[in-house]
């Protein structure tokens, strides 16, 4: 899609929580076959202890930021080295790691604003145990907008034939009836709108919005968010050129007739649009967060402290995460 | 599973809105392979010029509540006549045959009530017209329940390795962390319980419950719901013998190592557990009431009006819906 289609670039992954399967996961990526560089930003002494915990075979090289690009040879990693504070066992958290795992975000997320990195692929943290560190931590999501400072991003799930944007994300449940103003339909459409635009090349996409309320609030019967916030706010987008249908009811909505038609579905809140995407995704589903200056994508699961270490982690949300990283790459360069 | 498995019983029909899809979809019922005899409860000659309409073959007998039952016959279906107010044209509502379709289900549900039928299974109804019609009426489910005297029923949907039941239905999404009590949890887990049980021949029903907030509220952080009310209370009741797993955050339970275990999930609300229902159904559900006396399945759908009339609406959730009421009959004779 364009002359620079191949250029090598680097791609940062930072595998999070020491103690999880992120390791895991990223040491079994070392056999990808990927035309960019894949620079993991991690403890390099933790990483040859879990492959070796593993059985695993990959050769880890240390990064120089200095040097040309090269393209992902299958069995190595290079790897940005980060100090620990204390020394990891696979499983167990340990706080005085927390700050550590701050440390690779930041290198991902500077490298990635100052051209170095052309994406960032983020593994699993454990928003506890930062916490528990002595920083506040409300998330990956939120600490890359503050690093690139821009006041609103947006959750987007992806998977094989389904987008899926989040109006809403990780508050009460209670809390989002208030939460979904004009403003903020507003602001989370146009991002949606544009970083399908300019990350994902779609001309003029096509965006399916779940109701609110049950029934999208059967003209009011079961609520008026829909008539007094959501439909004039999307007329008035659609005013504007964007291609908005709804909203609909969010149980009827997830059906093929409409998904082979939608480029993204705009769900309200998570539990709305997430047991459906994570349930067709088959643990092959990608978290990509829209309206950062830079592209990011990241699994969709936890830490799973009890599988870290065994080899059983399932690598496949992490592949997905990197594949599609690569196709935003690409699409972008 | 029972001496009394092939008895011969009377199963409910009632199509509903009849300018809707309801009496296409009981036409074509008729071919149906049914050992138990189907009645359809609805206007005989309006059951008629539909078959004429659609051009199906189908003979249309008189019902004699006063004979025995006898197995259903493919191409035929008894009809308990009912008079409509109006002529109905396919796909255009008619207010004033409002008052006609409440009298189909009073008649269904006076038959179950009195043992003449072993089972209703309902088409869609559509809740405006019957309003205003002058009669106030929110719904099948609180409608059976008014007319059976039980202050409280459940909501099911099922479909091939899945079923859901709801604490909440059709309200606000606003109201529903409000709606979350310890009663109301008591209330509809007992029902759930004692229906898989009874109706559903599951000795120890195993039921997973989705918690209120996204991440079952992450010890916390995002909602006390779960803390305060969901734990202690399904503590409560794992004392007294029930197999409760959960609160689960919603956007993992719906894999299928909880699914392939579980007996029937239980989701606060409508939108957290119906669009991956449907999903994984696609359009092969079925509702079913719990906590009524009697057995009720229903199609998991509207009455789609343009689509009355012309042969191409699905059959599949009322054929899916007459299935799970044989099968629910046989297990209770």
């Amino acid at each position: 899609m364009n002359a620079n289609h191949n250029k090598i670039q680097r791609i940062a992954i930072t595998p999070g929580e020491p103690a999880g399967i992120g390791p895991d996961l990223v040491l079994a990526l070392a056999d990808e076959v990927c035309h960019h560089q894949i620079v993991v930003c991690a403890n390099k002494q933790m990483l040859a202890e879990r492959a070796a915990l593993l059985g695993l075979n990959v050769t880890l090289k240390g990064y120089q930021p200095d040097t040309a690009p090269e393209p992902h040879q299958p069995g190595c990693l290079f790897v940005a080295d980060e100090p620990l504070e204390a020394n990891v066992i696979a499983g167990e958290l340990n706080e005085r790691n927390g700050r550590y795992v701050l440390n690779t975000l930041t290198r991902a997320a500077e490298g990635n604003m100052q051209g170095e990195f052309a994406a960032v692929v983020t593994g699993p943290v454990h928003k506890g145990v930062i916490n528990r560190s002595g920083v506040s931590f409300s998330g990956h999501t939120e600490f890359f907008a503050h690093q690139a400072n821009v006041p609103q991003v947006v959750m987007m799930l992806a998977t094989e034939g389904l987008r899926v944007a989040l109006v809403t994300t990780h508050i009460p449940l209670a809390y989002v009836a208030k939460a979904i103003t004009s403003e903020r339909l507003v602001q989370v459409i146009n991002i949606l709108n544009d970083d399908l635009k300019t990350k994902f090349g779609i001309a003029k996409p096509r965006i399916y919005v779940c109701g609110l309320n049950p029934h999208a609030g059967e003209d009011g019967c079961l609520g008026r968010e829909e008539l007094d916030i959501m439909i004039p706010t999307m007329d008035e987008l659609r005013e504007q050129g964007m291609d908005l249908v709804g909203p609909l009811p969010a149980d009827t909505l997830f059906q093929d007739k409409y998904l082979n038609d939608a480029d993204a579905v705009l769900a309200m809140y998570h539990d709305q649009g997430l047991p459906v995407l994570k349930f067709k995704g088959f643990g092959k589903s990608v978290n990509i967060t829209l309206g950062l200056p830079f592209i990011r994508t990241s699994v969709d699961h936890g830490t799973a402290l009890d599988l870290a270490g065994t080899g059983t982690a399932d690598t496949g949300s992490l592949r997905t995460a990197l594949s599609h990283a690569i196709e935003l790459v690409d699409k972008k360069a």
